[in-house]
Formats: structure tokens, sequence, C-alpha cells
């Protein structure tokens, strides 16, 4: 795959900047591990300059992935977010939108729960305010958007009307979390039934979606749903 | 890439069975998670057939991945394992070499930490006896072993005289951890130059050793390393 490139005034060639928005590590209780993978290995391959960043709060619970059952320590979203930055993230309070072409937000259960209540919520969820801030900020500067998973749902809130995918809309063995597309088509967006390997563009809202895990598939069609949901984030940037 | 298929002997077509061994999840006391990431994606792609493994025991010690420091915590060798299991990951002491076909160690210092004392005692370390049997049962039963970054050092330790890469030799920005090379000579073994996308077959010891984040690379490229790593051991299954 060709390094994406892009002109800046002064004819110097720039590589995109692309800030990935992480909430955790693990996919109960925070990012979804190999959807922030595989969006870090295709960014890198596009030649894409990443920067991290997550909120410097208390992760909503911490749960033992073994049992999938919530314990009583308490963890840093921050921190644990730099288990897969290896040391390299921010605190999501220091993003410069304005320092960046586009913005991408892995999946995983936290999203749900340190990104914004819909875990307990759901469509009635509100997003934290600085992530909220930051994703109309993006919006409103004509930036893309990338999400996979279930993180498509902060799209359906703050940007009301929006076209996204979570994957099929039917509940099977397949796709278990199918009633996600239902609720998003209660707060007035439109869902596109989509295969893991694809993604949605919402070419007006410059939104790109893909389900990632919402799919009970092979963790290398997941890769390559990502693949696509990056690759289309960085051809609108 | 075409799905790897093995025969039975009653003309079954059956996938390869691959034991993944973790260690934790985090580089700093863990395993590093694009590099399980990265075999799990691999292994997946050849249609292998996948059970996760991790010692059921503490840390050594909690990292603070922003500060990369230790702190206070304890924290389940197992349970941390999960996270990048998604839940499916057993304790090591089950492991039963007969029902696999070959074992992939990830790197990450979880391998130097919760997997032996090479961290603190390098070429004079003991590898956990759990894993030590688990590996020379392996070597015995003449199934292949891949492994990557910091875990060639294991089969340094347990296979004497066997052949393995963990990069450069020479350090410098991009090989910061080169004096690992001479370490392992140092052991009697005999350390094999590669680039990060390579991967070093001893065949006669059915072991594949790629050097992953001992590089200083994209991750896209460590993404690829681990990807020859993981065709080639199931080669030689």
């Amino acid at each position: 795959m060709p390094v994406i490139r892009v002109f800046a005034k002064n004819n110097v060639i720039m590589a995109k900047r692309v800030a990935v928005i992480l909430s955790g590590c693990g996919v109960y209780d925070g990012t979804e591990i190999h959807e922030a993978s595989a969006v870090l290995v295709h960014l890198s391959r596009a030649g894409a300059k990443v920067q991290m960043f997550a909120p410097d709060a208390d992760q909503m619970h911490v749960v033992n992935h073994c049992e999938g059952k919530p314990t009583e320590e308490k963890r840093n979203i921050l921190q644990e977010s730099a288990r897969i930055a290896r040391g390299e993230v921010s605190d999501l309070a220091k993003l410069d939108v304005s320092a960046f072409d586009a913005a991408i937000i892995p999946g995983g259960f936290g999203v749900a729960k340190n990104l914004s209540d819909w875990a307990v919520k759901n469509k009635d969820c509100t997003v934290l305010p600085l992530l909220e801030k930051t994703i109309k900020d993006f919006h409103k500067a004509g930036k893309p958007l990338g999400m996979c998973c279930i993180s498509p749902v902060l799209a359906a809130k703050i940007l009301p009307g929006c076209e996204l995918t979570v994957g099929q809309d039917k509940e099977c063995d397949k796709w278990p979390y199918a009633q996600t597309a239902g609720a998003v088509k209660q707060m007035g967006c439109k869902h596109v039934n989509k295969d893991v390997e694809e993604a949605h563009v919402d070419v007006k809202n410059k939104l790109v979606t893909t389900c990632a895990f919402m799919c009970n598939a092979p963790i290398h069609k997941v890769f390559d749903g990502v693949g696509v949901m990056v690759k289309e984030t960085l051809k609108l940037a």
C-alpha cells in the first residue's frame, strides 16, 4: 500500500496527522485491544502520523476478564490506555483539533462505560463533555471521524441524523449485539447493514464506521474491516 | 493467503492447533499487546485453531505505563492476559502438549519478568519451571516453537546451542537492545542478524524467531515480521 501524503502550501510532503482516542485497555472495561492495534497498524502502513489520547480519569469499573465480573479495583483510563500506546499517550484535555487531520476511536466497552454512559443508559446516554466537544470540533472543521464496534453510538448521539453501521440489525449467532442498530435508528440515525470486512462512509458528515467485534468473526476479518475504515477515513482527510 | 491445512489419518482436513502463551497485558510488565495481536491475526488468517495460556500467578510487578515506573499494585498474570484473550485464556498448568501442533510466545517484559527472571539476571536467568517443561516437551515432540522480541532468550536458556535472532548485534537508534544478541552468544547460541520484517528458522530445533519491538520500527513492520514468524512456524508444524 503506498504512503498517503498531502501537500502543504509550501509543497512539502506531509503525513496525515491522526488522533486516536482510547478508553482503557481491555474489551470489557476499556478499549478493545485488537481493534486499537489494527487501527495503529493500518495507520502506520499508510504513513500517517499518530498521537494517542485518553481521559485522565478513573474507569467506571475494572472487570476481571477471566470471569467477566467487576472487581473492587480502581484504575485510571489514561494509565491503562498507555499499555496500548506503549507509554505514548496524552490527556484528552490537551487534544488540539487544529493539529490533526482526522480522529479515530476504536471500540470496546470503555467507549460505553468511560467515554459515555451508553452501557447503563443506552440511547439516553450522555457523552463525556470533553469528548463531545472534541468530536463536534472535528466535525465543524470538516475533518473526518473513524469509529468501529460500539464507538459509532458516540456519533449517533452527537451528530443527529448521521449514517453509520454497527454491523447488522437482525440478531443471530454471528451478530449478537444487533439490537444496537435498532437503538441507533431510534436516535434518528440511518443504520446501514454492512459485513465485518466492510465500512460505511457518511460522506456528508465525514463519518466512517465498521462493526469490528460487534460481529462474531475471526480476528483477521475484524483486522481487515478496520483497515477499510482507516483507509476511507484517510481518504476524507 | 490460503488456509493452511493438515490431513489427519482418516483424511479429514484439520486446522493446525497452536498454543499461544501470554505473560500479562502491556509491554512493561506483561505481553507486548501488538505482538500478541499480530500473532492472533496471522494465525487466524492461516486458519489455525488457537488456544491461549498464561501462568495463574502474580506478576513480578505492575508498571504505570505512563511513567514507566512500578506501582504498589498486585495483578495476576492470567487475569491480565485475559484482556488480550477477550476472556478465553487457560492456566498454563493445563496445557497438554499432545493437543497442539505448535506453540508461540509473543514478547514484552512479561517474558523477562513473569515467565523468567531475565530482567534481573540476564543470561544467568531461570525460566518458570512449568514453562521450561512445556517448551522442552514441544521440542522433544518435534513440534515447532515461534518466538519474538525478547522471548527467544527462553529458547537460548532451554535449548542449548540453538540458532535465533533478536534483531541486530550492534547498538544504534534503530536497535536499542542489541546487547541482548551478545548475551545470547555468551549462552552458547548462534545469533543471526535479521531485520524487523524477517524471521530466522533454526530447522534442526524447529525454532522460529523474529525481533519485533527489539527494533525501533513502525508498527506495521513489526506486524509483518511477526507474520513471517507465524507462517514459518506453521510450515514446520
